[in-house]
């Protein structure tokens, strides 16, 4: 790292702070500029609280040079979800409404997806909602629903966790979805480290693509490689998306980390009628794969219907997401 | 609420819109204005999902009228923490370290805390920290020892919980504090619901008013009205400060709830030589308590020593708060 | 316009609301939800300042039905520049460095460009620039040597204008810019209305969809419907790339306005190797056209050397553009 | 400057890098750390553009060491408006409507600010409204008024600039605004920086503290050194108040510059009902001025009519703020 010193630090507390560093085992390089006084300390850094620093009244800046992060290089480049391979040539598309709401209900859109060729079926069982007045989730009979649907259809299941004490539910669960929400959830992340399910880690609506890798970073270092990325929108000013997809994270991710990294367009658009655009987009600009919501009925959906694709649409847009695949040699 | 139809709209869909409302219970008044036709939909919305009607093609735009949240209106304007009030004229001070490292640590600044008048002490026990690689708090361990503090100076404990499966340790803190990154751990909020311990909320650094009360509101619907909300800095773009307080946010919470509401100035600013100013502007406008970082040594910190006051910077901070607390009609 | 009337309202001053509302000539309509008064108020709000209202004690919310703009949305849906069409189904781009350093190094551009096929050369003459210390451009000078270019290679010229004393000397330009900065310069804004030439309006870094629209408003109600929009990245709290290019802004231009819309990977990425991926996930999403900066050295660019491609990456990335183009039933 | 290597750089072009470097004079520190090379530049940065260096292939980081300021740091720490000084003891506070509507609606505020003790009259001639069908300001015509009331009543006139053809019409104003929106105009700010009249140069609303510094040096560099600065809240994703009032940003140009700093609460919350708390809070946090719109009738205002206070509720403030300025050492 470098520190930046204060113009009119006082001397003490610059020797303070050498031999502070000293005492941690790092070596210092002192280097005096036209502006400022500049402290090179060579070391490894991953598991120091740099901020700290700053409690020494001399330092203006601290400046990382040493990535944060480390197994996140060195992962897992293609995840494997039951036959189904994350990070190569192929984008697997995850399909499917928001909430499970009754047998019927995804049973109809299972067998459509299965019959286009989808093979992932996404579904929610314990709905992460704003309001405790709107619908939370079928819970443990959701996980039923799904199961019985895997059965019958072969389909593979993705589905998001929102406490570590549904773990011991998820055992028929090929996908476990980490949501936005609680993507800074540690001491979640720390139990799904523990399992040999490849987790499906999505980006807090407001974070850093690099507090979005340290939170793979988690699950990775307490033992599951098995990490999938999922860009779904930041929140910004603008309103006309409920958030704005952050193409950009996307490459961020692929040049930063080994990581596969798919994107949502759904939820990043808030809106059915943004979701072509985006997921089109995506694909082009590299994404791995979409996880894209899809309802027979979303005026009807107990949960994020405004974003729901209905069959139809999705039909369509499958074979334009296959034609500009093609386009980027790849296929779907 | 109010729907907005689209100008191009299909008058069977809109007749099929019509139709889903008064099978849902509700009362229609349509209107014809210049330029659009909207539909005033009469009856309680709060735990209906609203944006599932955008799943109609001929909706445009659904607008809320009735709030989202209720208990929050009509809760506890007074919160006890022991014999300590929040929500009345006198403006209580939390204050300790970020993080509890040893018992020594925590005993001199409690000292030193006693000795001015403060009666709240802060210190974490379980860090929500962005890097696996930082230190994660003592746990357990410092429970025991904020329980020995307590004992031995008769300081109110205030610390934070991070997971479920901590709240049976959490039997002699005062004040269970919810951290940002948990303000929407949805199963967390209902769990806390169902205790008689005050809970101290704090604001999602990218969490809107509206969501921060919609979280209080679980905690209340859940049987516990003792909620004092922490305004603590929302994400920017600006990096100066590490977040940007929002002052407006705290007069919201005012204006819209009757809960006490709190500030926290050592996180929204990032880096002590901030906390002066945030600190003394919010009480002015109107802040019914603060809560703010002291640690006697802040550069060997092991968390968030960046933000910390020194003991003697606090003491100078404190002496000009209680004047401008005099100054708005307060006091401390 | 709907207005939401406070619950412990004054009748009194929802009386005067009332007559003040009558007095400008609208009809109201007078309706009483479960929690709320909220009247209806019909008639062209287009010019008045609902915002106003707020100044009624009584009033909670003031809810806009009618669109703020009105031309935007039948104007020009082609716009020609010199023999090119832009919102057809070809896609222009348009290439060349950021700021005119000297003639050799923007004809050695264009000629590649030329050849490659390429129709429109941007270069910037008056830089926009934060610090006062950076290359504010060639000014006038710039603006010969792209005249020169344009005759001697017959490639139409882009070039961003930063002040109305300028008009006078852009007569050679065929395409002139708004920069991001300038797109609230309301007073250049109405000058530029009374040209015919068309003009490129980038969208404002922190300006929302709707501001956007607005200020292409002021150009066609001045006279002027050559309105080409150009989404250039909003600033967001991510710092990996230098602003978040918003796609869904795009597609939103699409669904409110008929004007062509045009994407800026370049100022939105802010680093060359983001580009690739953000210039081929616009035209998948269906941008109308794109504004790539490219440069010979980049190292030795005066201005935004970081974000140019070099030459033979821009050569291959046009490659891979064509065929994303033709994948959505385009071309290039 | 430190130049952050990437850590598969090709060596030739490192050394293409430096040699580089080395041609534009610089001395350099080449150091080995434990992930990365790390290039020390020694020399003066002021005017160079660093991230011009991202063109080489090599570099993964670009460093400023240097600020890219200068004389804001040592410009004049008092700026006098008249007979009164901004940066002092003494807290000015500018108050008036925000747009000059007519001789005897400012001629009424000026006379009841008079009696208060208010010195400074603000008044908006020419507006930057967001619509084109918005009341744009009486012009020269609002000049003229403001002259008569200054004549009248020796109150001093602040007025806001929008373009630099307007400068001469400006003679009768003392003190010369540039809006959030013309902050990085900087034709207009070079024009204003040969005037030796005081500025006072609002911060955009998406302008980091950095930026607005900077637009404060090209007003300097250019021969005016009385720039007052004026934060007026800054965009974010909340939207209960218009924008989020930054008080970080105004401690932090009084750490970075020596400008005097005001705050502008009623820009800020966009609202009447919440501009007391950010006045009160702004004082408390060391602003050295206000800038507050006043309105006898704002129901009736042309121009953001919500955010204005009714001239009885000012008073009240005033009041308040005189306690509270006593509190923090300072008077009004």
């Amino acid at each position: 790292m470098i520190i930046k010193i204060k113009k009119d630090a006082d001397a003490t507390n610059v020797d303070r702070l050498k031999k502070h560093l000293e005492s941690k085992g790092f070596d210092l390089e002192v280097s005096q500029g036209v502006s400022h006084q500049v402290i090179g300390v060579i070391g490894n850094t991953l598991s120091y609280d740099i901020n700290s620093l700053y409690g020494f009244d001399c330092v203006e800046e601290v400046i990382r040079i040493q990535e944060p992060f480390k197994e996140v290089t060195s992962s897992e480049k293609l995840v494997k979800v039951g036959d189904v391979v994350f990070g190569g040539n192929t984008i697997p598309i995850i399909a499917g409404p928001c909430a499970i709401e009754s047998k019927e209900q995804v049973m109809e859109i299972a067998k459509t997806l299965k019959k286009m060729g989808v093979k992932l079926l996404r579904g929610g069982a314990y709905k992460a909602r704003t309001s405790p007045y709107s619908f939370q989730g079928l819970g443990k009979e959701a996980l039923s629903i799904l199961k019985e649907v895997k059965d019958e259809t072969g389909l593979l299941i993705v589905c998001e966790i929102t406490s570590t004490s549904q773990i011991k539910d998820f055992e028929n669960v090929d996908l476990i979805q980490v949501g936005a929400r609680n993507m800074q959830n540690f001491e979640l992340l720390k139990e799904l480290g523990k399992l040999d399910k490849p987790i499906l880690l999505k980006r807090g609506f407001a974070n850093t693509v690099e507090e979005w890798i340290m939170s793979a970073e988690y699950i990775i270092t307490a033992g599951n490689p098995n990490v999938i990325m999922c860009e779904r929108g930041i929140r910004t000013f603008e309103t006309y998306s409920r958030n704005t997809l952050d193409i950009a994270g996307i490459i961020a991710i692929q040049k930063l980390t080994s990581l596969p990294v798919i994107a949502d367009p759904s939820h990043a658009a808030g809106r059915w009628d943004l979701v072509n655009g985006l997921a089109l987009g995506s694909v082009a600009a590299g994404a791995d794969g979409l996880l894209i919501e899809v309802h027979s009925t979303p005026e009807k959906a107990l949960s994020d219907g405004a974003q729901s694709l209905k069959i139809e649409r999705f039909k369509s847009l499958y074979k334009s997401l296959k034609a500009v695949a093609v386009s980027v040699g790849r296929k779907i």
